[in-house]
């Protein structure tokens, strides 16, 4: 199980940690390309949250709840994404209800958004699936469809349809807690991976304090790496990245500083 | 906890599961797009295996081996992508070792596999450390750059560059055993989730054996849903598939049959 990564919010240490978990059948059976991982991720180093797990589960009450109640005692926050659509696969509410213990009602502030949207006429049972709330929980606004997504305890619960999701995310970061960000710096190579291994481990030895990651490319046309090195301090992240290049010179190996990738 | 899928290899019931874990910062951060969920996912329905859960972790031993040892008792397979390169930061080896409770060790079978590309002044240590294998190991073909993937009991550690986890995919995949495949049938409709999700709901009470999903879209130039019929009887599905249409239509509802997405 993962160890609270939490730590008070001094100078020295503000880390603010977070999980995802991904809901859906469609990821997992490979008919939609999940985009919200790399949307979340980039986000969350945006605002200087580290996000530390993502979980992918199917439409299936038992394995949300099981994941949700694995994943929210360890990380500050745990976002999902998917499920709580109109349709009778989405279950993402009553499986959060269920992992709470708590009730899931009609809300009549998310009854209120949706009249925003659909005539009186046009709130038919499915669509009032959507105003179905826990017990407790504080709404996200969906400026999107309406349809609104939640917060409850440490859980922020959000759709899966890409734009919706993005657009939450954004509705939901100014009432997140944040830590100091990762800042990074990236050296590309075209040598292998092999080559600059030595040298690589020899920095990262000298800098326990900068996370140093190599990231190696095979395309058609080229072959190098990318070492991003990654500090939360602007000061130690260049000198560990002028300490990197003068070993590279060194060794007379090639590198370009700072590459776009 | 998952429970353990498996059942008995019958004709009606031969269902054959895996899971995922996916290895690196560099998803987590952002930094990186993971593309291989979707390969692994699309690959696995074709041959007739079912995934059933993704975990996405990071460069961290414990992290790793914890995972591994979460998933492996639940699925028949658990798949690994990342971390099994020449630098420092590659621990995914080491982390399923310690899982496994084994020894890690250069393997002669990997050091010739190795040979095969570079020179015997090129085997650097670091690329050495491509042929530490864990003991019990048998090991996956690398048809790209050389340096092996492994299968240790029913994990099977596979690269993270794509076009070579890839690769080892195709490697791997006469080894595995697999089950009855689920074919799909999808139905494309231009009304609101809201408006199907009646007629759909009552079709997936009629059919509790075949898997239905709702899958909406909203571009700037169109809006609409996937309804994703999936089950393993091509009878079935075909029922399932007409008792819908027939119900879209008698409710005067848009559809397309078996649209292309």
């Amino acid at each position: 199980m993962p160890k609270r990564h939490s730590e008070p919010d001094t100078e020295i240490a503000a880390v603010v940690t977070a999980a995802l978990l991904v809901i859906g059948d469609e990821i997992l059976s490979g008919r939609t390309k999940d985009t919200n991982i790399a949307t979340l991720a980039g986000h969350m180093t945006g605002i200087g949250i580290r996000l530390l797990e993502v979980r992918v589960v199917p439409d299936d009450e038992a394995a949300i709840a099981g994941a949700l109640n694995a994943l929210r005692p360890g990380y500050d926050y745990v976002f999902t994404t998917g499920g709580i659509g109109p349709t009778h696969d989405d279950i993402t509410t009553d499986a959060v209800a269920k992992a709470f213990g708590v009730a899931v009602d009609l809300d009549p502030r998310a009854v209120a958004m949706l009249r925003e949207r659909y005539a009186e006429a046009d709130l038919t049972p499915a669509r009032l699936r959507m105003a179905r709330i826990p017990a407790g929980a504080d709404l996200v606004e969906n400026p999107v469809s309406k349809a609104p997504g939640f917060i409850i305890g440490n859980v922020i619960v959000m759709a899966g349809v890409p734009r919706i999701m993005a657009a939450m995310l954004e509705v939901v970061t100014p009432r997140l807690r944040t830590g100091r960000k990762l800042i990074s710096h990236t050296i590309h190579s075209r040598e292998m991976e092999g080559a600059i291994a030595g040298v690589f481990a020899d920095t990262q030895a000298d800098f326990p304090d900068v996370l140093m990651g190599s990231y190696p490319y095979f395309r058609d046309d080229a072959k190098g790496v990318y070492l991003v090195l990654r500090a939360t301090s602007a000061e130690r992240l260049a000198l560990a990245a002028d300490r990197l290049k003068e070993r590279l010179r060194g060794a007379g190996l090639h590198f370009d500083d700072d590459a776009a990738e």
